[in-house]
């Protein structure tokens, strides 16, 4: 005998999920974009999504789902707000309303314009030809700062932008958070760079052969894991990992022939985001229960699989061996403590991708302020190499040389993502919280990995993370999974638990 | 000043538009799923694809494109049968009528059942299991009755498919056509077999190693002109030429180290598709004017590179010395005359997309009177492997050893297709027909082939095919064309001037 509130519920998410399988669609388009598209695709292609975007945003703003939702909320109004339902309802109703207040046009135009745009911005960061890609940033920036200004209807520019990849957070949040990160974080840094130890990182500069590498990456991407049954691996130029629907989750890398770690910490990184979308319970998909909480969580997962994982001593008391039976041309000879140490350098670096894991902050939050300053106004497009050299200057001692080391290394801002760059450092500071409460729930961890063995670490996230879908916000998530509020400690206890040693600081 | 039969008939042509850029987003998703997607996520593509067909289906019976389409026939009402615009109107009305009968649970059910029927066939292939995929052949045969039903309307249920793919073509004029084929055919090839000469074929089963063979086929396909910015080449089961929109065309083909042949000429003819979709003019995409003519022409394109051009004598005068430098080890010391004997073998085998250019149509014969016999009601799907095995007999002298050399080997049924069959023989008439008429006009063509010069054929099939779109009909195209009535002789007469100095019979 069916619940009164279950009709409603059960229409309203029919309909949500149709909406999200056509948007579906949309993700095998973006994936095809970047890893095999013909050249001469790309005008079509942005006809197909600037199409796409406009019927999904047609159907998420259907009027039936604003009926839905008020019958569905009166209807379960007496349940408590912890029920999946009450939850699941509460995310789609943000959503509505969030896509109700954005013309079709608006939406249309920016699906067609980021792959227009995306496609200027390679070919400008592959000559390092800003001049080249500024008209497209000041359009972008333009279309976004629209957005804005409809989402936040007099509040924060940037917060409307902010909300859409990480609910309910805030640049005044973020303000105290990262300053109090960047407080513990920059001393550290120049301690460590004042500590006169080094590792040898030209020994990860030698000969690695492609295939090999893919070889490898494949072995440790199964090996924590990642079904392959159920994704892929592809090559790309800036590597993502992007779920087509469940059984169908698309991780890719790219390689460097001559570096050892950029495509293996780059596959865990994907991999770490794959397990995630391929835990998500398949029977919501389409539904905020089947779905990830946030960017940042989103973040959590391939930061700690990439590095409190993937750059941990069992993971290479295992993989070691292998490693050097893989290369032996390159690694016979290098010791285990030297290859470690080497895999953990830390210095500051121009590019984010390829940063450690205590510098990595540091260029997140030259994004950060800068993507601020470009919505606020504040900053104009084509101001921004210069204002970008600055800040890198000021937080990470180091001048850019070129404008593809510099504003032109990421893809984000060329496809709309502004206010995305913030959920990375969250992903950093979540990963250390929720590895931390791990490491304590599973005490032989690292003996575990030195095994082989990463299927506890797996089942303790499907367990505290990933079937919970979007039912918790992520600061909610956080607290209810380590029964700690959010915060820089973990992270910055971890990042001295593991630099300290290495390179005799204290 | 515009005509006062410009605003209806451009806002038909944007309507129409529409749904074919939906429909290219199919493409992507359906060549996804042949060649890259995962195993689990076939049952997710299927209800993309669903979800797509309907809204496809929708947008096309928009009663607005009726209405539409009324007023555009009244506005050209003066205006010559022969006028662009008219033809235009036609093949929308056409397209229009025949969507306006479909029911779009009928459409979105048979695009869901295909892929899920498309997967099933390609397990039941590789165990050569007909009983595995016997429910899905029973579903998808249940289905296009239906679908036959009403689009028939009292007539032929066979000819209603087969107007999908040959607008205008019936049962009767193929029974005749084939039949005149056959009666010559069969003779012919009787005396192949009985005149004693054999061409040695063990030479083409040595090792060709899949890279070179690549490296060779994605030279010829560039050869013959077929543009890699605008396209690509991928591997799958049972190859295909995909055009996602203007500017992305894509072919595939699959490899056998052991087998030099399969891959290349299926490359070429998939690559004769390809140059045909590249060709179309892509200002026109969307409508009639920037569409294939039907797919018995669309064949025609294919088989003329694969047989007309890439099996004869000119293009292995440029190529042989190259595949001998490419295969050394295989074709080191095999003479040009040993070779093209050899590629140009003609017998009786099993397999369709292996057959030689005169056997081939047998091959399509024993399944337009299958497939007829299917659609009629007058066998049932269970009895497919008895009657297959019959009929080959009959037409081919030979016995399957199982059903996946037998009626499991062919993609076609398993997604739906049926009615499609005679348009590969429709297009080995086209083909000849074409072919002969650029001999006419290019009368140095094979001397051009030799120096690898294949620009002037590709020119003229632009000038007389491509750039129409599907303003012409099949036969009237032709017969435009050539100057000839539709027939099987150009193809009998190339056969036998082909087969018989080879063979020595006459």
């Amino acid at each position: 005998m069916p619940e009164a509130w279950e009709k409603p519920y059960r229409d309203l998410l029919a309909r949500v999920r149709e909406a999200r399988l056509l948007s579906s669609c949309m993700s095998l388009l973006e994936w095809d974009e970047r890893t095999y598209m013909p050249h001469n695709g790309a005008a079509h292609r942005a006809e197909q999504l600037g199409l796409l975007a406009g019927m999904v945003h047609q159907k998420g703003t259907d009027p039936r789902i604003g009926e839905l939702l008020d019958r569905s909320e009166e209807a379960l109004r007496g349940m408590s707000a912890d029920a999946a339902e009450v939850a699941c309802v509460r995310e789609v109703r943000r959503a509505y309303d969030r896509s109700r207040k954005l013309p079709q046009e608006l939406v249309e135009e920016i699906a067609r314009t980021r792959t227009l745009a995306e496609s200027a911005w390679a070919g400008a960061r592959a000559k390092s030809d800003f001049p080249a890609f500024r008209p497209w940033l000041e359009k972008i920036v333009g279309l976004k700062r629209r957005e804005a200004e409809i989402l936040a209807a007099g509040g924060d520019l940037y917060d409307a932008l902010l909300d859409d990849y990480e609910p309910g957070e805030t640049s005044a949040g973020l303000i105290t958070l990262f300053a109090a990160l960047r407080d513990e974080l920059v001393p550290l840094v120049a301690a460590i760079q004042g500590s006169g130890r080094r590792p040898d990182t030209a020994l990860l500069q030698r000969d690695f052969p492609v295939d090999r590498q893919e070889r490898f990456g494949r072995a440790a991407a199964a090996a924590i894991g990642f079904d392959f049954q159920a994704g892929r691996l592809d090559v790309t130029t800036h590597p993502f990992c992007d779920r087509v629907g469940p059984g169908d989750t698309r991780i890719t890398t790219r390689f460097d022939a001559r570096l050892f770690g950029m495509a293996l910490f780059g596959i865990l990184h994907e991999a770490g985001h794959g397990l995630y979308e391929q835990g998500l319970p398949g029977e919501h998909f389409g539904s905020p229960l089947g779905s990830y909480v946030s960017m940042g969580i989103h973040e959590s997962q391939s930061r700690l699989w990439e590095n409190l994982v993937g750059r941990s001593e069992g993971f290479w008391r295992h993989f070691y061996p292998q490693a050097q039976a893989t290369f032996p041309e390159s690694l016979t000879g290098v010791s285990p403590a030297d290859f470690f140490f080497a895999i953990n350098d830390c210095r500051p670096s121009f590019i984010r991708v390829e940063a450690d894991e205590a510098t990595y902050n540091l260029h997140i939050i030259v994004r950060f302020e800068l993507e601020r300053a470009l919505i606020a106004g504040e900053l104009a497009p084509a101001d921004v190499p210069g204002a970008w050299n600055e800040r890198f200057r000021k937080y990470l001692w180091l001048t850019p040389p070129d404008d593809a080391h510099g504003c032109l290394q990421d893809v984000h801002w060329s496809c709309g993502l502004l206010g995305y760059f913030p959920t990375y450092t969250l992903g950093n500071l979540y990963a250390s919280q929720l590895f931390e409460r791990a490491r304590k729930d599973l005490p032989n961890l690292q003996d575990g990995f030195a095994r082989g063995e990463f299927g506890a670490l797996k089942e303790w996230l499907g367990r505290n993370v990933y079937r919970h879908g979007a039912r918790y916000r992520a600061v909610e998530l956080v607290e209810r999974v380590t029964g700690q509020p959010r915060s820089h400690r973990a992270l910055m206890e971890h990042l001295r638990g593991k630099f300290g040693p290495l390179f005799g600081i204290r």
